[in-house]
């Protein structure tokens, strides 16, 4: 008790400093947060410093430091069983996000190896893991061992994120959630930064989206967390790059678990959507640049069309879905992954040009529809979904149909259709292109 | 559960909206402090919000909703029972300030009925009540009935504070005290305030201090928050006026319980440090205009000189001791009154003049003699302190005696002692006077 109260003493003194506008010492942010996490700082204390920091800000320094103490809070992956340079992705979330799951077998496929840490997830869909589990019999829950094995053998393997990995920032995320401190670029850089660091890969490509359906709404503040984000991986000794990609609408056409399965199966095909398959590409050549796997861009470039175009890509998905457990044959027939009982288009009532589909209404409908989590404990339906049949720019008559839905129950599909509908924004012009990849830092 | 569930979720938007330097409604105020009051918002969420109101502050009305808030979140005395304007006081607080102690009963004597709350508090000394109770039988336990008689009898009575005084505030400002979040000026007025509302006088005089040993070091905040509270108490429809006075040095020579009942005798006999004298008159002064006993400032100085000349304010003091069970022969004998074992002068070793008296630190001595708490259960030693016999301005010699101190205890004399001296600035040149008082806003 007389210990707790020393270090409630001293975090009062690193509150008053920060709110002044001074940066804290690299001995104070592990201070606080070692004592935080072992429960020695009360949340009351956490929160007017995180508001602190919401106004006065972190510079670099603090900020790695802060990354650092936070990864090095819980256990740390040794993936140096693994040979090769271990090569990580992380997008920042979008809606209809399923790169993941075409990129991953393609780099594995050009040689590179694939360790990678993925979560379930709260939103629209479910994450990487969710969408994997369509695959029936596919798991994720593989020991440290059979992980390294795997990706030594195949070379490629995603484990399920474990509860150990950076709890400092777990218990962190969860205070500033409840109390308006997420948006710091600090903050949120080192949040995500910390969990990347412990999932132990040596080299990490960023996907940083922007627009509408995106948590950086603005392409400035993408390029700053980016820029945040790389700062901090190279202060760790990381080889970084990252991407700053468009989500103003749905990647691709699908939206829904076992949906962007299909999809991201189809781009291994060679037969994807055209943005889905060349943000795979752009992550794919970063990824093989810092993995060493390539000199050049243009080398990098033509060895993932190589392997999405003789087949290597789709095989090494069914043999990484085998390896887990999954059916294979799911890979190759569709009809073997989960499906909705019930399918109806969304009409259009106009006519015109598609100028704007609202991406978080997009979103919402999916998870109306049972494709998400509201709370940790709900159940995810992984065969619910839609599928956009109209993209930004296209034009679309009176009585077309915009999108199909996938449902199993039809009060959800009733509202969810209504939802949708005034998702899209119809005009007599075409809308302004955007292009998808607004930038590559490196 | 929900509901609690519901209420931070609530709490969220308005930590949010504040943090974006949006003004909270009257309703969002009262929500915000009667949840927190019933334990019903985190304090993890208020302590994020007290930091982003330090940032972003709170306009005038958002200051005085919240004072009323507070004050309501708790009992209100109700004073209708006594006939007459019921006028209070109040000090933000410093070194040797036994104002309350002369000036309560010249006011009194002059025919202005003074009920007043006071409270014991941490710090240098012990508050009035304990200063008071170097009366040997002398209590403020007075119930409510008896405070209200005593008054009507004889014109004064002085009562603890109950703990059920403003509970919202007693809370907050624990949680602001531990996380950097005090210096705000709305905040600190409301908390003030929201006291004084509570204890339900009619008219209500403040003594902001400035200087060296106040709360307020600077001129210019000691204005504002006197505006501050000055604005919050017409809003809730009191007479208000302020003194603005100095605390670079300690008011008066003696610092100390006993020590400064002694001297508030002296005051009361007119044979007083002038600063001290002088004080009362101002404040006394302006609680005979916010009480409507005199029309004009120099009519009201003569009725304040007069009860001082003619010994009806010292016999009043001696009335309300023995009102309140002390022995009021104590007024006129001081050897009745704590006196303590040891005595030794604290010596100069330059010749000069005195520039500088660092007044927290005379306060530190008197706290290290055992004559303040540092924690609520510290127990007080009424009869220690110190007796300044040079202030600014005095020329010492080499070897003259600066100042006595009163102590029962070797170790503890010592350490107080040569923090003592350190605590004296001796030069060749006089210092700039500095007027007691700065100002008046009425």
């Amino acid at each position: 008790m007389y210990r707790k109260a020393v270090l409630t003493v001293r975090m009062y003194d690193l509150i008053l400093k920060k709110r002044n506008g001074n940066a804290l010492s690299k001995e104070e942010i592990r201070f606080m947060v070692e004592e935080y996490t072992r429960g020695n700082i009360p949340d009351y204390q956490m929160s007017a410093m995180m508001m602190a920091v919401y106004f006065q800000g972190m510079n670099a320094e603090e900020t790695l430091e802060l990354t650092l103490a936070m990864e090095e809070s819980g256990e740390i992956l040794d993936l140096s069983a693994i040979s090769g340079i271990k090569t990580d992705k992380h997008s920042t979330g979008g809606v209809g996000d399923k790169t993941s799951l075409a990129l991953a077998p393609m780099v594995a496929a050009c040689g590179l190896p694939v360790a990678k840490m993925s979560g379930r997830g709260l939103g629209h869909t479910g994450g990487t893991i969710d969408k994997l589990e369509s695959f029936p019999g596919f798991t994720t829950e593989l020991t440290p061992r059979r992980f390294i094995q795997n990706v030594n053998r195949i070379g490629i393997a995603i484990m399920g994120q474990s509860g150990e990995l950076a709890p400092a920032d777990k218990k962190l995320y969860a205070l500033r959630d409840v109390t308006a401190t997420v948006d710091n670029m600090s903050l949120i850089a080192s949040s995500i930064m910390s969990k990347k660091l412990a999932a132990g890969a040596d080299a990490i490509v960023l996907d940083v989206k922007t627009g509408s359906g995106a948590f950086m709404k603005k392409e400035k503040d993408a390029y700053a967390l980016a820029e945040e984000m790389l700062r901090i991986g190279r202060g760790a000794g990381k080889r970084m790059a990252a991407v700053i990609s468009d989500m103003d609408q749905p990647l691709g056409y699908a939206v829904g678990n076992a949906l962007e399965v299909r999809e991201a199966i189809a781009a291994l095909r060679g037969e994807g959507p055209a943005d889905l398959t060349e943000l795979c590409l752009t992550l794919g050549t970063q990824m093989l640049l810092a993995g060493g796997r390539a000199e050049q861009e243009e080398q990098a470039r033509e060895l993932l069309l190589k392997v999405l175009r003789d087949g290597s890509a789709l095989k090494k998905l069914a043999e990484f879905v085998e390896a887990q457990g999954g059916d294979p044959a799911a890979v190759y027939d569709e009809t073997l992954l989960p499906a909705s009982s019930l399918r109806e288009n969304c009409v259009s009532s106009e006519e015109g040009y598609v100028s704007h589909i609202a991406c978080d209404e997009v979103g919402l409908c999916s998870l109306i529809l049972g494709g998400g989590r509201e709370t940790k404990e709900s159940a995810i339906d992984l065969s619910v979904g839609i599928v956009l049949l109209k993209k930004k720019g296209d034009y679309v008559k009176r009585g077309e149909a915009l999108a199909v839905l996938h449902a199993n129950d039809r009060e959800k599909l009733k509202s969810a259709m209504e939802r949708l509908k005034k998702a899209y924004v119809i005009s007599e012009e075409p809308p302004l292109k955007t292009p998808l990849i607004k930038g590559i830092l490196r």
